[in-house]
């Protein structure tokens, strides 16, 4: 197929790699330059623009930081937006807000084409060894046509909605659930190391107990305060937490667990840990208890 | 070895089970009767009291489901402790109070008993199973006497501390880190159903990225509503939360996902729900946003 | 002095009336024709739009319900950018966000026309009797052009800062102080109602302790449960909740009370409680501990 | 009356003066010869012993700082209840527990002995001008007894319940009142330091919003952060909070603001502030977002 992919982070250029294996050929954009020729020598074709990545795709696939850099390089001049043909799909893969995939959905489609969210779970390692688990969401028609590209990222596609939005809600709760794990091991461990026993021991027990990599990795990741090189900032960390309470208000749910990591990813912010790895919440737990 | 068991709950059941299978002589005491019944039939012999199931025992265990009942069997008329030879060792497999492991093993110690806390993590399938996780702590030699006791009734043996109550402060904060997956799951699922979602998509997401059988678990039982027979009733996590609170209020620790913990289960015990599994604590963010 | 005023909610009602009898002329506007010409009665002059409001006057004052609704007022067709005279005053007495001060403030400037924000403490009835507490903030040399206004609506004028935002900060942190004791009573008349006590007499107890005009007037609706009609929508308190969280958010700073208060707002919409009185957020402290 | 008055910290000395004010013949006792001697100059005999205090009273009153102390004086060695006579009352003005309350009254009763509960509220300040609020519950005779005792201490005696221990509930739950309103300050105070403004001018307008003595007293006192000398220690404060929550508990109510009060005061303790004023709980917030 002929894919255009704007945006080589760490995350992007893992997925680009995925999709040459696939067979496809692929077109990608980004904003810094150096990104996006790691991923021309393993075979992707470079353009100049967004609107260039995305003209002659059938599909074209977005991973931006964030709702502001996903608006720029989608609505913005030379924007994918204005360089899609008709009847072409912009996916999605970004972590953004459930109101901006609502806007997307409107705005594409104005336009005749058409656009699905379908963001992914899995850290830089993951997307590189094509172990994502893709969440997508939209309408049934074109999500089959995409799936192709779907499967050949990711270790397993789930269809979560036919309303594009609800994919991107749904990623801002795995996210969550993940950063209540984080938090839930910054509690422990305080508690741990002030009643005067090793909290490798009690990782190694819960490592033991839950039997997950998720905690394996980030319980090792604590417990060793291995927080640098950031796999995911913090400061990303609070945006998808304030972006699951903007959710969550929108249906009148409460989160008062969200509201929590909140706080604690605010104190992380005021204590310079913007640019740590978003598991260094687990900081401010020791920090409030007095540790180090 | 020749072993006393006092208290044959689902638990201790399937503890008792292994502890024969592992070729030793066990005694045992439950408070109703008829629940020791089923253990004498695979071959353990009915004591009339705890001081009776201890007298003969190089090791006794006992397995009850709060600081008052365990205060009663060990100090009460005919308990553990009156009962119990110089040198032989109580060794303690409830999930009680930091607070009550110090006095038991300041008593115990005054009456040249040994005292080992060695509480266990797994629900009764796990205990029946020999899959139980056994943090012990107290005296290196102690442990030693009794390692092969706690090595036949779980599948790994942790050492946790050299006093004994640390062992419980850590099954607290391990308790913690379910109770704390199991609100996370509560508050995402509300937020998913009331996007319009189906939450059983949403389980089969989570289970497949964090790919834990303690997740499966518990998310399974959320994800149907399956709350009865409790597992672990609700006013037990109730007590475990409060518990953990005082054991990190002592050393000063804050725990303010603990806290949210505790006002849940308290909103669920106000609505009934004592009796049902403790993850039913996730009705209370349904009923919070309004759902049923 | 010739005055413009846009929006004749209970809050604007009162405003205009005082400002008619400190003896300034006053050009009034509201989207709803009725609410309007009880103030004509009073002796103010009827525009057709916003900007007809603004044409003739040296201040035009505003006073909406959110954010939206001053940008639709302010920058809409015939809004009030496009009426104001050059060197006029626009003044806000709205609770509105931190970030649409800034926007007011740089794009009035923009058009050579001065901005403050001037938000104001008090329920309709302070409105009616200039009983209002007005924190103002802006470039001095404005604000003491407008004193002889703001002093005419309320018996305090204070400047809270020198750049506009601020006093929409300020306003915000004031609010939140309200909904926390309001959230303190609900949670404590929860526990008194729940020992067998009289809530009423607790409330007496209460009342003798603060001393407070606020504690009375709060205390006693929560008391008797007097929701309707509401001096504040439980929706607009939830939004001034939502927009205290931003503006802490902003300067990195966490606000867990905030974030309960936001909590149980989002509970009580859930719950139907949108249109009545917002210290009906009591009710939600009821309702999670079995309450009726 | 005959009065024998056990506690003479800074609040049972100004309440003594105000028996001996009122004409009464007061024996006194304090742990601490020095503090004791104070109010013998001012009129009250020395006793040697809390049962000498109490040996010829019609009322002995009690103001110790917690339950440990208030077991240790009432049933220890030579205490209270060994000298307190029959058909006698014993009045507690201290802050317990319910639970306390409530063995106080089955223990004096079995000794033939009144028990009722009198918690006051004021600071020091207030207990010496005979301002405080007086909560009493028991026995409606018992309290007609001592009416003239209580009404000379205090400006206004409120009857709270017919059990003893619901005075004790009530004066938690005012505690709590005011402890929500210093974390109130304390975090609204952060928000606008960190937004550029002056908190003494954001304390002045909340002084004129809520026109409240304890408003202005503890406003201030954070304002200019004097937490020395404490009129009321911190770590006071966080006995009160888990007191209050252990109430609340009981009667299956969730307390969020009480959570996270407490979460703060332990990380206050965790920080050194045991000593200081429990105001100074706002220096967690301020700390929190990485101010000073």
């Amino acid at each position: 197929m002929n894919v255009g992919y704007v945006g080589l982070g760490k995350m992007g250029s893992g997925i680009v790699r995925n999709l040459l294996r696939a067979g496809n050929k692929v077109v990608v954009y980004n904003r810094s330059r150096e990104k996006a020729e790691a991923v021309v020598k393993d075979g992707a074709r470079l353009a100049d623009s967004p609107a260039e990545a995305a003209a002659n795709a059938e599909v074209v696939m977005t991973m931006l930081s964030d709702d502001y850099a996903t608006e720029q390089v989608v609505f913005g001049d030379n924007g994918v937006a204005s360089g899609l043909k008709q009847d072409s799909i912009h996916v999605s893969n970004s972590t953004i807000s459930s109101a901006l995939a609502v806007r997307l959905m409107k705005e594409h489609h104005q336009r005749g084409q058409g656009y699905l969210s379908a963001p992914v779970f899995g850290r830089p390692e993951a997307a590189e060894a094509k172990k994502l688990i893709v969440a997508v969401a939209g309408e049934r028609a074109l999500i089959e046509q995409v799936r192709p590209l779907l499967d050949a990222i990711g270790r397993k596609t789930v269809v979560t909605g036919s309303e594009a939005w609800q994919a991107n809600a749904l990623k801002l709760c795995g996210n969550f659930m993940i950063a209540s794990m984080v938090e839930t091991f910054g509690e422990a461990f305080t508690v741990i190391r002030k009643s005067g026993m090793n909290h490798h021991m009690f990782f190694e027990v819960m490592n033991e107990l839950f039997g997950s990599p998720v905690y394996a990795n980030y319980g090792g990741a604590i417990a060793t305060e291995k927080y640098e090189p950031a796999g995911f900032a913090l400061r990303l960390g609070l945006k998808d937490t304030r972006l699951v309470l903007e959710a969550a208000g929108e249906v009148a749910a409460p989160m008062p667990f969200a509201s929590v990591i909140r706080d604690h990813f605010l104190s992380a912010i005021a204590n310079g840990q913007e640019d740590l790895d978003w598991c260094s919440i687990a900081k401010v737990s020791a920090r409030n208890a007095g540790l180090k």
